[in-house]
């Protein structure tokens, strides 16, 4: 049988609340088989976008990564989180590694298509180098990765970190029996939005496909949820969402995702 | 005998000039025994922080590193300047790998002592994990390090990057022939600071003592001289400065040091 691996995601306000992700840094770091981190941006990224004057724009309700975006993004994903995530897990003697995708090359994607809208720099993965992370975890490394990846030619792509997440634990099933938990503010998919309480204790596809149906999935859940259905569909065992306080708790206050 | 390896440090204008750098990184991609790279911060840093309103201080003409310097310390060396070198030389088919000390622990340091001066969130290298970084060049990868280090409790820090070059390139005598290279804009030790074919092909302990009570050798380049002196006592065989259109080649167009 295979090791266990876990894929952990972090992102929405969980990266604003500094006590909140140090706690789950500290649960995550105690995990002793191999493991990885993925995370996003939370608001750090557009504030500082602000500060330096750099506006948003948006086509069809899908924000433009433009140059100066992106610059933004290496510096806030990269930079501020990545490396102080790391310093944190190295002091709860996790030995971690902070990456992008262009780190040992192991994330590869290609610049959207311009055509029909052109979304900047926007990076589709392509490839995820899986031999390599499998070699970084088997030397007892948690390699944290921030949603930037790049496209063999010099250039960094701004990618989403739940694809990231996803596709990192859908490569790893090639070494590992992968497990993916996406952490987020909330409990897990919400019955009624405005009560914590009410989240699924499983949504499967059939349900997915009916809240949807009825827009009580949109927005941002909804890439969240295909990418882990995604996941489930190319050989992940186990697929969770929900937030820091129960994500890592074996008692399942969250949602768990089956097909 | 050791194997060869090179740390190139690039500091200065070199990173604000991207037609110069890629130059560099091409030419440096190009070497094929052990290598690593360490970069300074360029004047990014400074321009972010004046746009952030971050003002700098300053005691006794040094600069004190604030939490909020640090911060963009960390956006910019970490993130947006090492992040864009690792993808240019992913470019050129060279693996590497960025990090700051706090990736795999590799470089520990203290927080300077705030007595008698309070420089801030600085750190004095303590210990170069010379394993690691050894373990890594042996797969045939390029660490990519920007001047950032970690006290292991958490907290990154800001060091100088001759100060990391110098202290990674004698850690790593223990396994390799360490050869340092210190790339700026200037060709070298000028002996007329505004004539830059007027550099010394060679410059030793006794030409630099009397160069510092002459004056002629002062500020920036005097720790900068320190620390290469420091590497050749600590078993560090060559250690040169010069500009990039130089640096790496055999003409021997910029300044040696030696003992």
């Amino acid at each position: 049988m295979k090791t266990k691996l876990l894929v952990l995601k972090i992102g929405g306000n969980v990266l604003d609340n500094p006590t909140q992700l140090k706690e789950l840094l500290r649960e995550f770091a105690k995990i002793e088989h191999p493991k990885i981190l993925v995370h996003g941006g939370g608001k750090i990224a557009t504030q500082i976008a602000e500060k330096l004057g750099i506006s948003s724009e948006f086509i069809e309700g899908r924000r433009i990564t433009k140059k100066e975006h992106l610059e933004v993004a290496t510096m806030v994903y990269a930079g501020l989180i990545n490396k102080n995530i790391v310093a944190e897990l190295q002091a709860y003697k996790c030995v971690s590694l902070g990456m992008t995708g262009a780190d040992l090359n192991a994330v590869s994607a290609l610049k959207r298509n311009p055509v029909p809208i052109d979304f900047g720099w926007v990076g589709d993965i392509v490839e995820v180098n899986s031999e390599i992370i499998n070699a970084l975890v088997l030397q007892k490394i948690c390699p944290v990765f921030c949603a930037i990846s790049h496209d063999n030619k010099g250039n960094l792509l701004n990618t989403n970190a739940d694809t990231m997440a996803s596709e990192i634990a859908i490569s790893l099933t090639k070494y590992f029996q992968v497990e993916l938990k996406i952490c987020f503010e909330k409990r897990g998919v919400l019955q009624n939005v405005d009560v914590e309480e009410s989240f699924y204790k499983c949504v499967n596809l059939e349900l997915f496909e009916s809240l949807k149906t009825t827009q009580k999935v949109k927005e941002g859940m909804l890439p969240k949820l295909d990418n882990c259905f995604k996941a489930l569909q190319h050989k992940v065992t186990n697929v969770a969402i929900g937030n820091p306080e129960f994500i890592l708790k074996p008692n399942e206050n969250y949602t768990k995702i089956i097909l």
